[in-house]
């Protein structure tokens, strides 16, 4: 008898496990149900449509032939029925029957399943505070929202924006208000530092100025207190800072799994929320699947249970769904959490964990930065390219990369290749040193920064390489008169020089090409702290003081760092 | 006492090994000789140099900083003695002594070590043809013939350049030479299509049909047999077909290690030539090391020794033998060749094996191809990406991966990704299906690229999706008055009409949106090819078909590959 397959869930995942699963299984029949309006959606294109790279909505919703995935083209073409504005209320295991609810007209509905897909998704997280629910404060995580603000931008109906939330689609939605609309826009967050959940402090400063560049305004370490409104609608946003004007308030602080019809159902969930799956995607009922952004993942580099909300890994995981129901086996093992996101004249990318997160995850981490160059240094259009690794300390394994760079597939390229390592073993510093990415000037240096990153991971962590950060570097740069410090810049004296009429006593150019004839300049009985243009010809300067008993710490990205955290002015 | 280190030979491996050897071991006395006039030049660069994108020679020698690395840079900076113009004619492993030759006065002299560093090179194999040696016939792998092309171009002098070897350094001199200058270029290739060694016949041909487009001629399955002269200078090349008029001709057919004088001094090496080194690249003889061009590496995916003489391999390698010279434990484990190169409009990037090597190195291989973009296909700016997948039919074990885009920094993040996987494991379909790179819309699809090629090579794997290659359906297509075949276009009527109206009775459009209502069109009597766009919806249709009882072939990668092939005329 024809299977009879029922999918809760139509956005991501849903389509995907229908439609594989029917090329599989012609036979079965295959009922999809969404409450929504719309399916088959590119959620994570709508701060482009708001911000006018995609001109129509429709955009996110059509195949690479242009077709609109709506209703009549899942039936036409795919043969899957798909049944819009219908909101599942409750499973029952026993009789394999879900129930659910006609949202225009309130009709209730019986759906009986052989095997059933939740594929329920996510709901934005909203806090509790006074004004939450007041007009012009939303969260854009579906269509319908997508097409308000956009609509409200282009009736140039928003003159000050406020984002909530320095997340991806916090950003992304800062740069389409300020860059397409010429929105004044306000970004808080409640950490120190943007991106929090992605970059340590030093690349976050980086994402912060980017932003700025555009115009837009960052707070950090900041939390809103409270929405005010003015004839119901938001007027200003209060935090434990100040009061600022707002006629639009976006939250972007997350978003929360719609697990509950699984819990309901008896089905194991995690305690925080989200649907508990084993490596072929099954529920703890063998006849339930489930996937996307209502399940918990297993993390592969902290082996810690992880929820990984991103449209790639509902589409993978839909697939694997799919394969599993058409009978061809499939498992899905984990997630290493890689990410890119593109912001002003930036592009930011990364995989596995932060430095944070892997000292949480109990390794004894530690990272190293670096900067190079997108492809050969000698030709045209290269542009810098940092990256930075957290290794373990002990074993030297790799914990995770991010990077930054303004050509964004370039710097995407060398995490995605470490990703790839994280995803299929245990890779090492050695590894990484090793790795044979593919090598052509226009590409790549001989030496890449993939494998220089690797490079300086290892003198750092075996102890050779003693680095400090940019924001250590300004700390004693800031308290120069006090720690009388001597900042030596090792850069060619076109660069250091101008500094060092400027702080004489503090700051000395001294050229790595000099060393030799000037090393007498090094003071033994003051400190000395190094910098140089990328960090290289300062290491190389350490190892030479080492060797006549200074030991100086060396900035690490040197004066690119401090530029692209628009730090440079402090110089 | 203090370690003394000896290096034969400076371009690449040399200066790294010494520059790393000497930062572990600042007490150590390193020596680097070699019998060029430059040292430590980045001799990938070099067709940059010719075509113009590096406007001085120097550009290729010069540190990230600006300066030139010349005896004096390595002196002043690095504490690396370097002596330039000085060959190495034997090494006495009893002594630890070896004799050179100042290739300028022909005065001899003996360098003693404790440890020593083999990084002869290779050199650009010359066939044995008549002519070979006449004016105007080089090889460009070193700067002084760079250097004597660039000049000789700037002057007019080359009206019609005729390159031999359609490898990386031949179609990047053919791209230099007929873009910048505007040579009249041809290149002569033995094997039956370009990149023989990277590339299986169709990503080949859209290679081909690159370099054509910017008026480059391109024989393949062609040998030149002898190169006639007049007053001492090339005039004509003479192949097994024709005869061609150049006044420049460039061989780029490869290059030979020049491992002579270690095997002169009873250091193992292969049959074929290269020097046998083990992970830590140590010659047989444990005070001998070597690397670069001159050694025999292992392939990591086939297990076999092979040779890859790669800038960017040398580089990493220099740093496992200065990491091992100064007492930091560094292997080097094998290769999986990776490589992308910069064409005209395309650029190509690739690792492991191809189809062919695969069989040759024992394996069940298949391939299989598809084609998708290089970022969201609604986000603006989105061009056709390309990718082909061997594996290993049984165990499907990846075994290697080739792509090509317009966006080279896109496929090289693909490729780059696969060849991390291939480093450190021996990653399966599966594994590709669901890779987890960094997904936003400027920079991937929700199902990427990669996620799709390992999709689609399970699918022709498992022999749900039958397949053949844009060859396989010009064959039938050239021959379709004889063969009687019904070639149905599955894309939108706009593409597919037209072809029918030119074609009656031979070629179909027949739209997937059409398939329920026309189904009854597709002839149970008669043979039926499929193409479209890309080749999904026509793997959407034969599987619809094979439930009819129907089983139509798909043309992979549908008619976008036909276009990047420059086949679509023959519609």
């Amino acid at each position: 008898m024809a299977l009879n397959i029922l999918i809760i869930g139509g956005v991501a995942l849903g389509p995907k496990a229908a439609t594989r699963a029917k090329r599989l299984l012609p036979d079965s029949n295959i009922t999809m149900i969404d409450q929504g309006t719309y399916v088959s959606y590119g959620g994570c294109g709508i701060p482009y449509f708001v911000g006018g790279d995609v001109q129509q909505m429709n955009g996110l919703r059509t195949t690479n032939a242009g077709v609109v995935r709506d209703e009549a083209f899942f039936d036409s073409q795919k043969d899957v029925k798909v049944i819009c504005h219908m909101r599942a209320l409750s499973i029952d295991r026993k009789a394999k029957a879900v129930e659910a609810e006609d949202t225009q007209t309130g009709e209730k509905r019986t759906f009986s399943y052989d095997k059933l897909v939740i594929a329920t998704g996510s709901s934005p997280r909203i806090p509790p505070i006074p004004g939450a629910d007041l007009k012009n404060v939303t969260s854009v995580t579906c269509l319908e929202a997508a097409q308000a603000i956009q609509q409200q931008c282009a009736a140039r109906k928003i003159n000050h924006a406020v984002i909530i939330g320095a997340g991806f689609i916090g950003l992304e939605m800062a740069v389409a208000l300020a860059d397409m609309w010429g929105i004044k826009v306000t970004v808080i967050e409640m950490i120190d530092h943007v991106l929090p959940a992605q970059l340590s402090l030093n690349f976050a400063q980086m994402a912060k100025h980017d932003l700025e560049e555009l115009g837009v305004t960052v707070y950090t370490a900041e939390s809103v207190k409270e929405l005010k409104g003015k004839d119901g609608a938001v007027c200003q946003v209060v935090t434990d800072k100040r009061v600022i004007d707002a006629d639009q308030v976006i939250f972007s602080i997350g978003v929360t799994p719609n697990s509950k019809i699984a819990s309901d159902a008896g089905l194991l969930c995690h305690p925080r929320g989200g649907i508990m799956v084993n490596s072929h995607m099954q529920t703890s009922d063998p006849d339930i699947y489930a996937g996307g952004d209502v399940v918990v993942v297993r993390n592969l580099i902290s082996g810690d249970f992880s929820y990984l909300p991103l449209g790639s890994m509902a589409n993978r995981q839909g697939r694997v769904i799919g394969s599993n129901l058409g009978g061809v086996q499939a498992t899905f093992d984990g997630v290493v959490g890689s990410w890119c996101v593109k912001l002003n004249k930036l592009h930011f990318s990364g995989a596995g964990l932060t430095l944070h997160q892997a000292r949480q995850a109990g390794f004894d981490a530690v990272e190293a930065s670096m900067e190079s160059y997108d492809m050969a240094h000698f030709y045209p259009g290269h542009t810098p390219l940092l990256l930075n690794v957290v290794a373990d300390r002990q074993t030297k394994r790799i914990l995770g990369i991010q990077g930054v760079c303004a050509n964004g597939h370039a710097v995407k390229a060398r995490t995605d290749a470490v990703a790839a390592m994280l995803q299929i073993g245990k890779p090492t510093l050695n590894d990484l040193s090793n790795l044979e990415i593919c090598y052509a000037p226009p590409f790549a240096s001989a030496m890449d920064a993939i494998n220089i990153a690797g490079n300086v991971a290892q003198n750092v962590v075996e102890g050779r390489h003693n680095a400090i950060t940019p924001d250590e570097f300004l700390d004693l740069w800031r308290n120069r008169d006090k720690n009388n410090i001597l900042f030596v810049d090792i850069r060619p004296p076109k660069a250091g020089k101008p500094i060092e009429e400027r702080h004489p006593g503090q700051y000395l150019s001294l050229p790595l090409e000099e060393f030799k004839q000037r090393r007498g300049e090094f003071p033994k009985d003051r400190p000395v702290v190094l910098i140089c243009n990328s960090g290289t010809r300062a290491y190389e300067t350490q190892i030479k003081l080492r060797a006549m008993g200074i030991e100086a710490p060396n900035s690490e990205g040197g004066h690119t760092a401090m530029k692209l955290r628009g730090d440079e002015k402090e110089f």
